[in-house]
Formats: C-alpha cells, sequence, structure tokens
C-alpha cells in the first residue's frame, strides 16, 4: 500500500488528538473520556464499538465481522503517569514533533501503535479485504491488568477469534521484532513474622530470625544454580529445529547490552548461550527481600518480620499454579513456618512460526520493512498472552507491529517515536492483513 | 553500712544536678561540660581526677592510689537521645520522684549506677579501707564505644589493675544480677552490587541476582541450625562443674519471657534448655538483609544490590579474628563475588565463681540484699569488657551492681528507678569494698 497525503493527515490528526487524553490508571483520570473517545473513533471509521464495563476500567470493544477468520487485536488506552514532569523537555501531553521525533507520554507504549494497527485495518477495510477483527482496548494495563482475566472470563463470546496479536513489537535499528509467544510468570511473596517488635540479638540462641527462615525457604527451592521445586522443569516443551535456528539468528552485542542495563557483567559468554538462556531459560528471581536494619554500622537485632518477593519466569509449557503448589509441598516438607502468597500467575505462550499467522506476520514485514524482521520464539518477559490462548483457546497468538525503538524511553520522561515508524507500522498492519486474508 | 541522712541528701543532690546534664552523646551535646563535671565532682570527694582526650569524645579519669591492689570501674557519662519526647510523662532532663520512683533519662542506665558506686567508694574512703581505684568514664558508650580500643591501647599506665567492674547490673524483682563475664560479638556486613541500576527481570537469565548470590554465602556459613565457618566450634572452653551449677539455679519463666519480648514462640522448651542456650551457645543472627523491592504488590526488577548485616555472638574462648579470617576463607571457598566488612568484634570473657572479685561481690550482695543474687556466668549480650582483659590482662571482670530493674525502660521514654535500689547500690559497692580488701 502506499499512503495517500489525506490518510497520513488524517491519522497524524487522530494521533495527536489521542495522545493529549491524559489517561493515567495509576491516577484514574479521563480514564471514562479517553474510552468514549476511543468508541467514537472506531464508529467514526465505520467499525461498530461498544464500551463495556469490567470489575475495573472499562473496556472498549470494536468490532467488524465477516464470514473470514477472526483476528484479536489486543491494545490498551491508559498511559504511565507522566512523573518525573520536570525532567521532560516537552509538556507529556501536548505531542510536538522535533526533527523527525514526535515527543509524548504513551505514544511509543502503546498509543502510537494502537492507533497505527487501527488505520491499516481501516484501509483494508475500504479496499474491501474481507477482514473480520475484534479490537480489545483495555484501560489498566499500566497497573498490571488486575481485571483482565474476569472480563475475559466474562465476554468470551465477544472476544473469541482465530489469532490474537497482543500489544508489542518494537525495532531493533530498523529491523521488526515478532515474537512468536511469552515467558509465564509466577511471582510469590514469602514472610514471616516473630511477633510485635525487634528483640535484642543476645536473645538470639532462644528466639528465631525470620530472615534466616526465608533464606531457608528460598534455598529449599533454588540453589543459585538449579530450581529444586519438585517438577520444576518436567513440562518444558522441547524447542524444534525451527525454534533453534530462529535463537541462533537473534543478533546479540554483548558489550552494548551491558552498556544498557549498566551491569558490568553477564551470567553468558557468547552470543548463542546468550540468546538460547534468554528465550528459554525458566527463571527464579529474588525481586526483593527486607528485614531489620540495612542502614550504615551495625544494629543487633532480631528483626521481627522478614519478607522475600520472588518472580519465576516460566517457559512452554510450565503452570504456575501447578507450580505453585509444589512450592506448597516442598516448603511445608521443610516445615517452613511464614506465609506464602501468589501475588500473580501468567502462562506461558509459543506459537509455531509455521502457522499462519507468523508466516503472514514474517513476509508482511519484509515487503514493509525491506528487511528480515528479529524474530524470538517467545519474549523474555510476560504478557496476559496466555489469558486469551487457555480461556479462549486462541491457538496462534504473536506481539508484533509496534512503533518504538531503541531510543523510545517508554515509561520514562521524553517518550517518543520516528514518525517514519508509524507511518511503517500502518503499512505492516495492511499488507498484513492482505496476506493473511489472502 | 549505714546510710546517714546527711550522705542521702547529698548523694541525691548529686545525682539531680547529673541528671541534668543532656549528655548526648549521638547528638554532640554538653559532653565536654559533663565530662568538667565529673571531673569537679571527683575532685570534690577527695579523689584525684583529670580529663584526658580520646579519639572521640574525652574520657574522665579518677583516682584513688594505695598500696593495694586496684579496682577498675567503667561508666559512661554519655546518654541516649531522649526521643520520642512526647512520650515521657516528665520532663526527661528534670529528675522528678513520682511515689518511690525517679524519672529521668539515664537514670538507670546508667547514671544511677555512677554516683552510687562513687558515693560507696567515696564513703569506704572515709571509712580508711584501703581501697585502689581507677575510674573510667567514657562519653561514647551509647554511639558503640567506637574509640575506647585506641583509648585503653594507649594509655595502658594509667588504667591498668587487677580486677574490673563493668557497668551493668540490674535486679530481677529484688535479686541484684552479676554477671561473671560477656559473650563476644563478631559483626559483619555481606554485599553485592550488579551495576548501577535495577534491571528488569526479564534479564534473569543472564543477569546475577545480588540477592541471591548474598542468601549463597549466608548458606555457606549457616545452614539455620548449625553454624558452618570452618572451626567456628573449636576454642569453646568446657564449662566448669560449678558453671553448670549456677545455670541450673537461673530462674527462667517462659510465658513471662514471651510477654517481655513481644513474641509467639521461643526455640527452647523448658527453663534449664533455654539457660543453657542464652548462657553458652554463640550466634549467627542476621540482624537485617535489604535488596530490592518490598512494598505492597509485585515488581519485576533484578535488584542492583543486597546488603546483609549479621552478628555472632561468641562464648569463651572463641576468638572474633579468627573466626572473621575463616569467614573470609569459606566464602573464598565457595567463589562469594561480592564484599566482606568486619563492623565490630568484641571478645567474649568469663571468670571464675571461685576468684576473689566473684566471691566479694556475690557475698556482699548477699549481705546487703538479704537474697541469693542471680549468678550468670556471662551475660548473653557485649560489652567491651574484652578489651580491658585482653589489652591490660586484667582476669578477673565482672558486670554487678546497678540500680535498674525489670521496669527501668532503659534507652526507652519515662526511664526510671526504684530509689530504694540506688541506695542499695551504694551499700553494695561499700560492702563489696570491704570484702575484696578484707
Amino acid at each position: 500500500m502506499e499512503i495517500s497525503n489525506d490518510l497520513r493527515d488524517r491519522s497524524l490528526g487522530i494521533l495527536n488528538e489521542f495522545l493529549r487524553l491524559e489517561s493515567v490508571s495509576a491516577g484514574n483520570s479521563c480514564i471514562n473520556e479517553t474510552a468514549s473517545y476511543l468508541k467514537d473513533l472506531l464508529n467514526d471509521l465505520g467499525i461498530n464499538s461498544e464500551i463495556r464495563r469490567s470489575t475495573g476500567n472499562p473496556v472498549v470493544i470494536g468490532r467488524i465481522d465477516s464470514r473470514s477468520r477472526r483476528i484479536i487485536i489486543y491494545n490498551h488506552y491508559d498511559v504511565q503517569p507522566a512523573d518525573p514532569l520536570d525532567e521532560w523537555k516537552t509538556d507529556p501531553f501536548n505531542p510536538m514533533m522535533i526533527g523527525k521525533r514526535l515527543y509524548a507520554r504513551d505514544v511509543s507504549d502503546n498509543k502510537g501503535t494502537l492507533i497505527a494497527r487501527l488505520i491499516g485495518i481501516y484501509q483494508a477495510l475500504k479496499d474491501k479485504i474481507p477482514v473480520s477483527t475484534t479490537f480489545l482496548y483495555e484501560g489498566e494495563e499500566e497497573i498490571g491488568s488486575p481485571n483482565l482475566e474476569n472480563f475475559i472470563k466474562s465476554n468470551k463470546n465477544i472476544i473469541n477469534g482465530d489469532s490474537l496479536i497482543m500489544e508489542g513489537g518494537t525495532l531493533m535499528g530498523s529491523r521488526p521484532v515478532i515474537s512468536l509467544g511469552v515467558k509465564g510468570l509466577l511471582y510469590i511473596e514469602l514472610s514471616y513474622e516473630i511477633g510485635s517488635s525487634d528483640v535484642h540479638s543476645s536473645m538470639a540462641p532462644v528466639v528465631e530470625n525470620p530472615a534466616m527462615e526465608i533464606i531457608k525457604a528460598i534455598s529449599a527451592l533454588s540453589d543459585g544454580t538449579d530450581i529444586t521445586i519438585p517438577g520444576f522443569y518436567k513440562d518444558i516443551r522441547n524447542l524444534t529445529e525451527d525454534e533453534i535456528n530462529i535463537i541462533k539468528e537473534y543478533p546479540v552485542d554483548m558489550e552494548n547490552i551491558k552498556r544498557s542495563l549498566g551491569v558490568d557483567n553477564l551470567k553468558k559468554e557468547g552470543s548463542y548461550e546468550y540468546a538460547m538462556s534468554l528465550f528459554t531459560e525458566p527463571t527464579f528471581n529474588i525481586d526483593g527481600f527486607s528485614s531489620g536494619y540495612s542502614s550504615k554500622g551495625s544494629k543487633t537485632i532480631i528483626p521481627k518480620r522478614a519478607v522475600a518477593k520472588i518472580d519465576m519466569g516460566l517457559v512452554p509449557d510450565q503452570d504456575p499454579n501447578s507450580i505453585y503448589r509444589n512450592i506448597l509441598y516442598k516448603l511445608d516438607s521443610v516445615h517452613f513456618k511464614g506465609t506464602v502468597k501468589m501475588l500473580g500467575a501468567e502462562y506461558p505462550v509459543r506459537t509455531s512460526p509455521d502457522g499462519d499467522l507468523s508466516r503472514a506476520m514474517i513476509e508482511s514485514a519484509e515487503t514493509v520493512y525491506k528487511i528480515r524482521p528479529v524474530i524470538i520464539i517467545n519474549s523474555p518477559g510476560t504478557q496476559p498472552m496466555g489469558l486469551f490462548t487457555r480461556y479462549l483457546k486462541i491457538k496462534d497468538a504473536v506481539s508484533a507491529i509496534g512503533v518504538g525503538d531503541e531510543h523510545s524511553r517508554a515509561h520514562a520522561p521524553n517518550e517518543s517515536i520516528d514518525i517514519d515508524n508509524f507511518f511503517l507500522a500502518i503499512k505492516h498492519t495492511y499488507e498484513f492483513i492482505k496476506m493473511y486474508y489472502h
């Protein structure tokens, strides 16, 4: 497709309007107004739309119905807070072009992507491609989608479909990234409290130390190298030859990675070993540990309480709920006296690179970007993709078509995109639809 | 001895004056004024005195010289801050009697004790007992005596002696407590930093987790039951039959202990097992552990840093410096990548219950209090007693003669003593001197 001047102006106009809406979910500002704006926008573009209540912020649903197979497109209309405001060089809610970059809160993650996809499909619709789509725009992604599971469960008939395109999709240099899945997640909290106040450490012979109790529990679950939760590794799906080849192709610049993460060392040496770990290794990571005194100098106490937060990155077909049960079993067997809480669970997803969705996405990317996309078998992080694949039995799911690049600073001050990437994402959506419905 | 009305009035007058001086070492207020007050007070009582510089706050030294053997008496003239002020029912620096209790900051720990001992010895001097004493009053006890070691090392000729009476000595009900020693201490800090900022936990397959690195190090040193530092237990001195009998006599009320500590459980059941652990078991106690995120909900990060503070309570003849070397050796052998720092070291001390000092102290307590004192072979906590026994080769050291009881609230708002215990401590000092120089 070529983007006409009219379409260019119209899509930029819409994007700018949308970016002006301060839909901060953490602050609950402007949420209903933004949902209404989106509903009206969809209607203006000839797409049936409605606002549906959830147990949290409202969800905007748009539908294009034809007799063809159906694609679910997931995005969100809420944004991160703009703080710290004094680090912005522009007004975060008054979009501004500087050179070729458009600056505004959420332009990269994800309002630019939402609009680009919408415009691409609007154009496909005008060109009479027999597309069948459900747009699902939630208003709580930036606060962890606490009500999405309930919403999906109770709206199965409306948001059912054959394929799913999640939020996400960035560019590495000029190469678009296509994720054929996501890692899962199990997030737990371990805590132990001995009483109402700290105790002098001279009582250590007779009073339990809660930090040590948590350390013993953690040591029962992982020795720092291997994860020792019973059955932890047993459901891991073997990699196919195609997937191994995809991993081999992943571009790795170790020095650049260290610099951008701000770390002095990486655990892996060599690009292949790095990529293989990043995408296929399940993890046991301590997000936080807090107990007692940790300021300057020394204080001799038995802390009254200790708490640790731990996330486990899961790969297909590990099951967070079954792993959680095995954690409880293991901690029980070592007589852990504290409390275990599950703070989050996401199922991992990995879609075949050979399916219709993957192939149309990869081939359309090559057509539009004129370069081989970066393909990853599943993202190293997580997204609520598993909710769709499990509750709606959607087999093919990818995370692709996005407008952000390595300079986009999502969630940070001075978020921006290269405006060319906005138009490329419109084209990519359009070409993908054409190939998928070929 | 009987305390005359004159002596009673004079000693109360001195105590009240002394308590009015706001000698908060943490705030560095009124320190020099209080040192001068003490020097003048000693001179007024006929005791040679001087203020000696240290690398920190000045030290007040008083000397009574005769040809007899010499007792060192250690106390401090600095006090804890009075915060939180709004929890006091009286002015902490304007002493006030309510019923039989005198309320003021530091009256229990330890200005009341300092004055009672001083008056007792002043009276012995007047009664021509051939006492030979060095009073050492430091001004930094409440901030951890950071300069005491240096002071002792460079003033050996002045503070040498045959026996030592440290600060301390409280009452359990109406029974005075006599500690024939102290536990030692080794305080260390383990820390590990991976870089300049937290990293998203999706990078856990390739980036080290500093909290896990600290947990691995701690697990190499203790399994939560046994301490696995090489040679940790090898220097522990056997208990004598007398010492075992002393432990058996220690009064234990488990329910009361739990209530006063505010803990739900104790590790030991049965009084003897409790007392045996409390006084003779060396410990490995986590005072604090801090890394990453520990507030409400979940945050997926690899923390940039982790730090743990650990104290080890040591019993005779464990050597904190040798144990520290073995910790370094052990952590090296498990390839610990972080940093180890020693934040404190105290040598344990245990004096024979059969020596002249112990016997005079115990017998004089029985004479004055008309009840068997509570004897402990060494306190469960620590004091810098080891500095005197090691650097000055003082063999006999006890911690006894004090004015505080279970209601005294040392370091807390509404610190107080029963004023009868002040006069009993004067008498105890006097009778002890009489017996020791018998």
